[in-house]
């Protein structure tokens, strides 16, 4: 029986390509999956079409836009996911979710190898096939890109020998992953990292320097997630995609880092973000009234190393999911609303308001209502210390 | 012998009070020390008479700009210093020095007693007297306002009373404090944490909501710490306070939250360190391009832990030592230039360079001059996955 | 009404003078509350009619043997919980335990207020009064020997004067607590830390020095929990009871150290806990087992934190729950049988089987049937290895 | 000019076989060097002259012992090194050292390749070659037990064919690795993990059931490392190879374990390291009287890392160096004597006394001389538990 491949298809050229060259290389059926994870440009009928132009044998498109807001990007929210305390991990939690419809579409369709585009040196290659490896560990993977060293103009040269329904004339000079969670440009000028970026990268968020009036919007949390904007019931993608407008529109969430790959490099990567930021921002903001402070700072090292191991990719992982019960135990009452300007690409908090709120006027207040006992901080004072004033004073006697 | 006591002197209403309270209460000698760290406001020397007039037998003003700078703020550089990820720790950093100088004052004038305004439900007052408890355990020490119950309105009667020359006509609804590293206010309006700052609170900064130009800056660190701004090379003090007036004046670096305090209970404030947030910002991405991936992970968890400590009252602490040692070690490297785009509210990172750069061009590239071996990354990532796919096959096979 | 307080009560001179202490000082009805945590010693009933024949109005014992055993002890295990390495918790657990019982009482007999015979240097007033200050903080503690400034003497003079049922003739140098989990000793010549333990101090263990046979047991384990001994199955509190006799004939458990209190000392403990140390001892090895290596790495930090917590008096605080949600998650698959040898003071692991084994006999065999890919390693070294090898060409660049 | 290439050479069948196998593959000369760590054994000039008559045209071997106790292990006694709370890093250790050698003899004898005799499942093979990236990039790496997939048969035919002078009749079924730092052996019917080990595995270590007398050993520290034992001074070998010999005739310091490799697999150990058991027993200990209580706390999670980082082949690691930097510091105060017990395959701490000590007789005792001020406590554990009284009173509120 013909082998059958399952193709990770992105409708651009690399994937393209790659139809006809699994194939004869392979001597296999190719069958292309694509996922919709709100990454918007063509339309996904467009792209299904391509792929069986190119000579897939079938062409899926596959609408996953709510489960990864509900399942992928919610969970960021609740761990405040932002690797090296910025990157919100747009392409790093949707390749798990692409994984499992790949594996899917290979049940399906009788698929034994599981095929993308990645190449070695990036994270993608990693999270793909640790995730294949955990959800089906009997696939086979080919990365043509890296396992038979591809070029983009061996894949250029490939269209147009095959004279695939692709237009290779319009390259752009850099490497774009975007979806409902963000956008990612690299390469390009971008690696001379003293270049500054210019606001042609730029394609979710306006420029932050133009002045225009502010907008001001209430997100309602409901045990970590967002519910309600300004009052209005929103499901998952409709907060994110709401906030990517509004947010968008202000310029908020533009990021430019140097970052550390896991294949052992540092990478330039610009990034927008504008509802990942302004979601994250509103959500520890909530956190700092309604969680307790112990859970807070030990959540900080939970969060951390939540968003290093989605990075790395291992979203399939038994860590991932102790982690997870951990943030779902402390997330039962991160419930309220958090008052938000958007402007000049800033998300700032300027309210708070929870029924599970820890904040106490009448401990807090040096007002009226005060209800603080002052007495008891003389004895709490020099107990906290006691270790620090008697290694102080063992430090004077030896020194 | 009449007991001498050294008083934290501000030059306010309670500190000055405190002055003929403390020397009636006690029948000790008052000795007003008042430490500069650059705080600003009014004239440090006509604080200082205000002492004498109060009736301290001694009054002091000390200098202590360059060694805030040096030996306070810059360290808090190195640690990327912010308590719950926002607050620069400004008063903080501040009580410690303010002890050295209070207790070498002792030494000097034949004190026994410290005395200090803070109340009972703050941080500082864990923060003066860990501090004294570890530098001068043999002095005691009295806070007023805590000790004795004190109140507003007894300290405003008995300035009247004593006829002290403090105007305590026009009190301010929030309380203050300030220094080189920033500006902190709390209580007033601000206790209701619905409310919004509003743009009357600031001081350090303009409005960020105004259009105006930006400004660009380039920030040498050598080792860490900055020493020089656009080529000048700049004191530790000046390379603060030049970023306080260029960062102030785009409304970088203010700051709303909630925020949890060492006593126990979560209070709201809002704090404005251009100057801070600015140099943070900057060094933390020359982190990124000069620290090596697993020191840069390990040291997040240490530069929480240095905020909390700090935070905590504990800056004499062993554990604040070895935190340092462990961080001065990764500083190292931590060389190069950082341009920065100050505007709009917003520090903006847009150029690294350094010598001790390890983002390689060559292994980073997509182009030409590749150097990286992509047949590696194959081995690699199956060996990554590795416990991960074990674990998934077991779930399997158990469920 | 009369006031009623509530008092956790040991049948030892300090509770036994505290009712009528009570009585007087606080014109109040005392209802004695005896738990019973398998402490073993007197009979409970005789405990019982002592507190009356002291003067309470009420006495209570109550069985909380199997709670104990299956509530505090086992989530002990599941987090090998030993704070500095060593001390199993023995009183730390036991004192939520009594703090819920007490509540519980307080609200059957309309009690409030509710006390305790720790002193004000000890761990277990804040255990006591952290639990209350939880569950019910409505209630007022007190704690004689604390807040009366309490000493033995004046308490034997109390209980000759007021005739109490008390032997005060004998009293044990040592100060002790015990239960099913342990049992701990300290002060007396003790206190001076180059002192060796003398075998007088030991009641659950036998002297490990004295030659007898070797005891083998195997440990069946359900998601982390023990449930089998010698494949007859157990209940929780006998798992505890039967190791406890078992190994502790064999000398196992005893240990000696010099630990930090919360209260901001350090003091010297003797425990002895053959039960709990053979049970934790297994449970690791199955762990080591059965989890997965970064599950395993990171639990460690979390075994620590929650050992911390539970020795600091934080019980009933929202990161232990958070902390024990991680825990649950993470003992899913820890099912098995562990054999030890019981010898000469020693647990010693020499066997394991688990059907969730992740250790996988192909991929670790050295000898036929081996399933490692060993082509993969060359490629995982070089990638593991990259960025150190940036970093020291970058440190020999620079230097 | 032919190419040279340096031999990890240990004397044993593979790495003989290896020497005429890479001089004929690769067309090189080679040159075999056996670095000295205390392994014991065969002597070491019977090894260098089995190198050469295997065909080396050089061979050398250096004495590293002192080395090896100074600057690999009394590293791992301040950092209480042990891997999964057990192994002390016998072979992790000793790797990066011969690594060292190593490079150094290519330096010496132009050496542009260097072979070691792991193989590619093990934990060595990433040690070796981290480590040579990290000194020396340049020096390409061969191992030919992995990269040209040997077995023991194809070496024991080889050795028969080229008639070297290697007994191969009588084979170990264990693959064991020692040396100064403990002994390690693997394999053979001990990977059936059910399966006890034998008093045969062992021989640097008595039966720890066989009745003796016990032995009572002083070690003096000073600032974490070992420099007395009885009152003698000792060099860090010494030290080592003096507790290797009491503590091993006292059975002290055999484990057995499963074990999380880095490559992935988890497999089972033996090992026995008497020396270095005693030893971080009694620095552990000693820290607990001369360490503070939050730098004890941190401590921890640095040691834990230092240990993982060190298995993990990453020795000439940044971070190592920075974790160095905090334990160092952590280790001034680390002095005084530690009075062991060794006995029954016990090591058991029975006292401790030190000029640095931070245990306060008057503050811990309950007896005469106590400084406590027990008034404190109240105000101290009241503000202690206000964030959990705080959160418990939300959740019942809210539920």
């Amino acid at each position: 029986m013909t082998e059958r491949v399952v193709l990770a298809y992105s409708g651009g050229l690399d994937t393209s390509v790659a139809i006809p060259y699994l194939a004869d290389k392979m001597g296999a059926e190719v069958i292309a999956v694509a996922v919709d994870l709100g990454q918007g440009g063509e339309d996904m009928a467009v792209i299904r079409q391509r792929a069986l132009d190119c000579g897939a044998v079938e062409s899926e498109v596959i609408d996953a836009k709510d489960e990864f807001a509900a399942d992928y990007c919610l969970p960021a929210v609740k761990s405040n996911a932002l690797y090296m305390d910025r990157y919100p991990l747009l392409s790093s939690l949707s390749r798990p979710l692409i994984v499992k419809h790949l594996v899917e579409a290979a049940k399906r369709h009788g698929g034994t190898v599981v095929s993308h585009g990645c190449t070695g040196k990036g994270n993608d290659q990693v999270r793909f096939e640790v995730g294949i490896g955990a959800l089906a560990p009997d696939l086979k993977v080919v990365a043509p890109a890296r396992d038979f060293a591809w070029t983009r103009d061996k894949a250029i040269a490939l269209a147009e020998e095959k004279g695939l329904p692709i237009d290779v004339s319009h390259k752009s000079p850099y490497s774009i992953d975007q979806n409902l969670w963000g956008r990612a440009v690299e390469t390009g000028f971008l690696e001379d990292i003293w270049n500054a970026p210019i606001e042609d990268l730029y394609s979710y968020t306006a420029n932050p320097a133009q002045p225009r009036d502010a907008d001001e919007v209430v997100i309602t949390f409901e045990g970590g997630v967002p519910v309600a904007i300004d009052g209005q019931t929103v499901t998952p993608y409709q907060a994110i995609a709401e906030l990517n407008r509004r947010a968008g529109a202000q310029g908020v969430g533009r990021l430019d880092m140097v970052e550390d790959r896991l294949v052992g490099i540092k990478s330039r990567e610009v990034y927008e973000a504008p509802g990942a930021i302004a979601l994250i921002t509103a959500h520890q903001e909530l956190e700092n009234v309604t969680v307790e402070r112990d859970v807070a700072r030990f959540k900080k090292g939970v969060d951390q190393r939540w968003a290093e191991l989605v990075y790395d990719g291992l979203w399939f992982s038994p860590l991932r999911y102790a982690l997870d019960a951990f943030v779902a135990d402390t997330q039962k009452y991160v419930s309220g609303d958090i008052r938000l300007t958007l402007h000049g690409g800033r998300a700032v908090v300027t309210g708070r308001r929870s029924e599970a709120s820890l904040y106490d006027f009448n401990l807090a207040t040096y007002d009226t209502g005060d209800t603080f006992d002052q007495s008891l901080a003389k004895g709490f004072v020099q107990l906290w210390g006691l270790p620090s004033r008697i290694a102080a004073a063992r430090d004077a006697r030896i020194r």
